[in-house]
C-alpha cells in the first residue's frame, strides 16, 4: 500500500529548518496559464530526474465547519481512480515507471507530488490533470477509505500523548481561527465523513485557479510550459472555485494554561505557545526576526535557553524554541522546557520566563548570530542540493500566500535581521494574553498549576 | 428608537431562576399546522391581553463561521419592513395598538413578540407572518443598522471587562462548538456584516417548518388555531430550510485556565465552568439534578458555598454556582468567587475546591433540600401568574429541542431529584479536564496563575 505522508506541520516542536529556502540564484522560471493555475520550474540538470508537484491551495483550515479531516480524507482518496484510471493504478503506474509518488496535508494546503525519470513528465502530467477534474469515488471506497484514515489517526494521535496534547492546546490557541481543528480530523467528525463531503470539497477547492504547478530537475522550462500548456491548460477555470475564506482571531485578553494527565506520558513537559504573525507578501521581516528569535533562543546546544536552562543551572534536559512562518494566517511561537529530575514543571517554567527575560535584558549576543547566520547561508547551499526540498519550499511558501520573489528575499533578508529587531519582535510577541501554556504529565505526577 | 433585549444566557452569573417552568395544571394546547410549524397556546384569562410569539430554530451557534452576530444582526433588520411595511412601521402599529414589542436572540433561537389587547391578535399574526418571507432590506439600512449592533456591543461587551471576560472564558470552554462564539458576535466580523449575509441567514433559517409560534394569554385555542392558519398555514414549508447541523465537541483532555487583566477591574473573581449535559427530550433526570446541585452549592444565603466560605470564614464575599440547562447541546456548570480583602484569588479558589470536595464527602443536607424544593414549588405558582415567561420559557424550551411533555414534566422531576442524585452528578461534572477556570483581575493585581 502507499505510504503517504501527513504534515502535522505546527504541531512538531523540533521542525526541520524553516530557513532552507531557495535563492536569487536559484535557476526558477514562473508562468501563469491562462485558466490561472501558477506555475513554477525550478532547473537542476545534474541527475536526469524531474520532480512534479501540484498544490492545491485548499488545507485543513479551508474545511467548513462540522467535516474536519475532509482534507485530508479526499488525498486519501484521489488515488482511487478516474474514468480512465482504476483505483491504485496511478501509483501503479508511477511505480511501473520506477518512480515513486506521495501526497500531503496542511493546515494551508494539500499537495501532491511524483519523482521520476525526467522523459516521464508528460505522463505524470496527464495523470495529474485527470484527476484534478475526473475523480471517480464510490460508496464502497470511501467507507473502506474512512478506517484507513481513523486507524491513522489512532496511530498517529490516540496512541501518542504528545499529540493529544498538542490538539489541546491548539483548540485553546485559536479562539475563532480553523487553525485549532486538527488536520487529521476530530475523530468524532472523522467518523461521519462521506462520499458527498469528499465530492463537496473536490468541487469546492480543486481546479486549475486554484493549483500551483511546481517542476523541479532535469527539464527545460519552454518544454515544461508547453507540456502544462497541453495537460492543465486545456482544464477551464472553474468559477465556483472561490478565494479562501478564513476567519480571523478576535482581541485574545487573557492568558490561558492547561493541563493535561496521561498515564502513558514518562517525561512530563511544559510548552508555551504565543501568538505570532506569519510571513507576509513583501513583509517578512517581522517573521525573519522571529525566525532568527527562535535559533538563538532555542536552536541547539549554545542556544540562550540551553545555556541558562541546561548547563548553568540544570534544571532542565531538553528545551527548544520554534517557529513556523511559512502560513497564511496567524501562527505560533512556542518554548518548550523539559525538567530535569526532582524540578517540577512550575520551576522548569518560572526558570523559562526567567531566562528569557533575562536574555531580553541582555541583548543578543553579537557572536552568536554571527554563527546563526553562518550556518544559516551553509544549510541554504546544501539545501539547494535537494531539489525535492526546494521544490516543496516554493510550494509551500506559494499555496501559504508568499510569492517566488518573498522566496527568493527571504536569505538576504534573515542576513540581514539586526540584535535590535529579534529584541523588539521579543517584547512584541512575548504577550501572555495571546499564549497558551500547557503542561503535559503522567496521571500521577506531581503539579501545581 | 426600539429597545430590543440581547440575551447573552450563559454568560450571566446570577442568572434568573430556571426552574420557573410550567406545568401540568397549565392550560396549554398545541397542534402542528400542515407546513410544519409548531403551536402552543397557553390560556389565560384574567386580564383581555395576549402574548404573540414567533420562535426560529436559528441562533448564534447556528450560524455559519465568519459571520458571527448576523443572527442578532437579522433580528435587527427584521424591524426594516417588508412590501407592505415601511422601516419601523412594525412597531409603529404596534404601539398605536396600544401595545409593546421586542425580539431576542440567543445561542439557540431568535424570537419576536407582542404584548397587546387580545382583540389585536390577529393583526400581529398578519404582520408576522408578512416579515417571516417578505423582509426586504436596502443596502444602506444595512449599513446604518449596523453601526447600531456595533455600538450595542461596544454598550455590552467592550465597556465591560466581565462580558470581555465571559467571550474569552466561552472560547476556552468549547473547543469546537459554536457555543464558543458570542451571541453578539466578534467585532471584527460584525464590522463586514452586509446585506448578502443577512439575506443568506434569512433564507436558510426563516420559514414556518423552523418556527414555533407561542400565544398567551385571554385566547380560544381553537380560534388561535384557525388565525395561525389563515396567516401561517398559507405560507408554504421552505425545503430549503434544513434541520439544524452543529459541531461537537471532541473529548476534551485537558483543564483550563485563563487569566484577564483590565485596568477597569475594581473587584477581581474567580469563576470555573464545566462542560455540562443539557436537558434532553424525554430525559431530563441529570439536568435537574444539576439544577439542584447549583441551588444546593450556591444557591442565596443558606447555599454550601456561601455557607462555608463567606459565614464561616470569611474567605469570599459573594459566592454563586449556575448552570444552565436549557439548551441544544452540552451547557456549562459554574461556580464563582469573589474573594474577600486581603485574600488572593488563588486562596479563593482553592477555599472553593475544597468546599465542594467537602460537600460531596458530607452529603445533601436533607433539610436544605427540602427547603429548596419549596421554594421552587412555590415559585412555579408565582410564575404562573407571569404569563409573559409561562410563554418565553414554553418557546424557549421547544427552540431547545424539548418538548411540551418535558417542559409539563419538569417540576415533578425537579421535585424528584434525591441527595444521592446530586451527589452523583456533582462526582460526575466535577472532572476538571472539561472545565475552565478564569481569573479576572485589575492590571496591576497580584494573581499567582
Amino acid at each position: 500500500m502507499l505510504h503517504r505522508a501527513f504534515t502535522l506541520v505546527a504541531a512538531m516542536v523540533c521542525a526541520a529548518p524553516v530557513w532552507a529556502e531557495g535563492s536569487a540564484s536559484d535557476q526558477v522560471t514562473t508562468f501563469t496559464l491562462d485558466n490561472g493555475m501558477e506555475a513554477v520550474v525550478i532547473e537542476d540538470h545534474r541527475a536526469p530526474a524531474v520532480v512534479h508537484m501540484v498544490w492545491y491551495r485548499a488545507g485543513s483550515a479551508d474545511e467548513p465547519a462540522g467535516v474536519s479531516g475532509i482534507a485530508h480524507f479526499l488525498e486519501h482518496l484521489m488515488f482511487k481512480g478516474t474514468d480512465t484510471l482504476g483505483p491504485g493504478e496511478f501509483s501503479q503506474i508511477v511505480a511501473a515507471n520506477g518512480g515513486t509518488d506521495n501526497a500531503f496535508t496542511s493546515y494551508d494546503y494539500t499537495g501532491y507530488f511524483q519523482r521520476v525519470a525526467a522523459d516521464r513528465l508528460e505522463l505524470m502530467m496527464q495523470m495529474e490533470a485527470d484527476r484534478m477534474v475526473n475523480l471517480r469515488l464510490t460508496e464502497d471506497e470511501v467507507l473502506t477509505e474512512r478506517e484507513v484514515i481513523l486507524e491513522e489517526r489512532n496511530q498517529r494521535v490516540e496512541n501518542d500523548p504528545g499529540s493529544l496534547f498538542s490538539e489541546q492546546r491548539r483548540a485553546a490557541l485559536y479562539m475563532n481561527h480553523r487553525y485549532g481543528v486538527p488536520i487529521i480530523g476530530w475523530r468524532h467528525e472523522m467518523e461521519k465523513l462521506d462520499l458527498q463531503d469528499a465530492l463537496d470539497f473536490y468541487a469546492a477547492n480543486y481546479a486549475p485557479n486554484n493549483a500551483i504547478l511546481v517542476v523541479a530537475g532535469d527539464v527545460d522550462p519552454a518544454e515544461v510550459e508547453q507540456l502544462a500548456q497541453k495537460h492543465y491548460g486545456v482544464i477551464p477555470a472553474d468559477p465556483a472555485v472561490l478565494p479562501r475564506q478564513r476567519t480571523q482571531e478576535p482581541p485574545q485578553l487573557s492568558e490561558r494554561r492547561l493541563v493535561m494527565r496521561d498515564p502513558r506520558v514518562a517525561q512530563p513537559y511544559v510548552i508555551r505557545t504565543y501568538l505570532a504573525p506569519e510571513r507576509d507578501p513583501g513583509a517578512q521581516e517581522k517573521a525573519a526576526a522571529l525566525t532568527m528569535l527562535a535559533e538563538v533562543l532555542g536552536g541547539g546546544q549554545t542556544s540562550v535557553l540551553n545555556r541558562k536552562l541546561q548547563f548553568e543551572t540544570n534544571t532542565v534536559v531538553y528545551t527548544s524554541a520554534f517557529y513556523t512562518g511559512t502560513a497564511l494566517d496567524d501562527t505560533g511561537f512556542g518554548l518548550v522546557a523539559v525538567p530535569a529530575d526532582g524540578v517540577t514543571l512550575q520551576e522548569a517554567e518560572d526558570a523559562m520566563d526567567k531566562a528569557v527575560a533575562e536574555f531580553i535584558e541582555e541583548g543578543v549576543d553579537a557572536e552568536q548570530l554571527e554563527r546563526i547566520k553562518f550556518q544559516i547561508r551553509a544549510q541554504q547551499i546544501y539545501a539547494r542540493d535537494e531539489v525535492d526540498r526546494l521544490a516543496r519550499r516554493y510550494g509551500g511558501a506559494l499555496a501559504s500566500g508568499l510569492t517566488v520573489e518573498d522566496v527568493q528575499a527571504w536569505p538576504d533578508i534573515l542576513q540581514s535581521v539586526t540584535e535590535e529587531q529579534i529584541i523588539a519582535v521579543a517584547k512584541e510577541i512575548f504577550d501572555r494574553r495571546k499564549s497558551v501554556t500547557g503542561w503535559l504529565m503522567g496521571a500521577e505526577q506531581e503539579g501545581t498549576l
